[in-house]
């Protein structure tokens, strides 16, 4: 199975880039894994409903330039599916299952991610109905991708 | 407001002690925050139920030696209530409200909390279906107080 996590927005917070490093590094004993960093659009802290769609629609364009063909879409978001661990290794295998063989997870910038994007994505999920910073969201869903594995594998590390 | 949280179970990830450290500095803007490592008792992989529950009341014991008197007791656990971020700072700021100056979450060892702790809490919190390293549960609650902070007093963090 390739895994791709598409992220828009770096950080500068070297905790969260060494956790992610982590567990990606963990994640390609049992698959493909490959993060990609999308620019995110700069807005002021006020902008206006239309802006925001703008920068969003602008992103978008870049997030599905970086989607690798046949891949299963996964946008991450608040109003999304909330999955259990178990219920995302189910996910996972049963797209393998499926002879889908690229899942794409897509974290959008502090504004989300665009509602076409939403439209046509495989599965909305969300991880929890608290809001977390996205460079944080991207530790957490990358320990779930990795915690999938081992529950995929049976593995010793999923409680 | 004060704000214990009570962690059983050190990390040696330094990513993860760098990024709860990170939140408890930005928490102590506004409230007095300290954080407690409790002893985790050691047990086997394959340690019968009867084991885990004897661990769990050992580590009970120290867990409650060092809640402060008088606290709200928050205890995090899969099974509790979810709450948003915003539902999170209006149940601190009910605290407040009612005149309770103290309170306290418990993060428990791998295993969980036990069973007469929980049934005591004024709260049972679930930050998600989804199970987390208990190091990262850590980050992402100290992260979750620190908003809820931002979000009471009107600061621009939150989204």
């Amino acid at each position: 199975m390739r895994i791709t996590l598409i992220y828009v927005g770096s950080t500068s917070d070297k905790f969260y880039l060494e956790a992610a490093c982590e567990y990606e590094k963990r994640i390609g004993a049992f698959g493909d894994f490959k993060s990609v960093c999308i620019k995110e659009e700069r807005l002021e802290n006020e902008s206006s409903q239309a802006l925001i769609e703008k920068a969003l629609s602008l992103e978008e364009q870049r997030i599905k330039a970086a989607i690798p063909k046949g891949s299963a879409v996964v946008c991450m978001c608040i109003e999304g599916k909330e999955l259990s661990s178990e219920g995302l290794a189910k996910y996972i295998d049963d797209c393998g299952g499926k002879g889908i063989s690229s899942i794409c997870f897509i974290i959008g910038s502090s504004h989300g991610i665009s509602q076409s994007l939403k439209a046509v994505s495989s599965l909305k999920l969300s991880m929890s109905q608290m809001t977390f910073p996205h460079m944080l969201a991207r530790v957490m869903l990358t320990e779930q991708i990795y915690r999938a594995f081992t529950i995929i594998n049976g593995k010793n590390y999923h409680k």
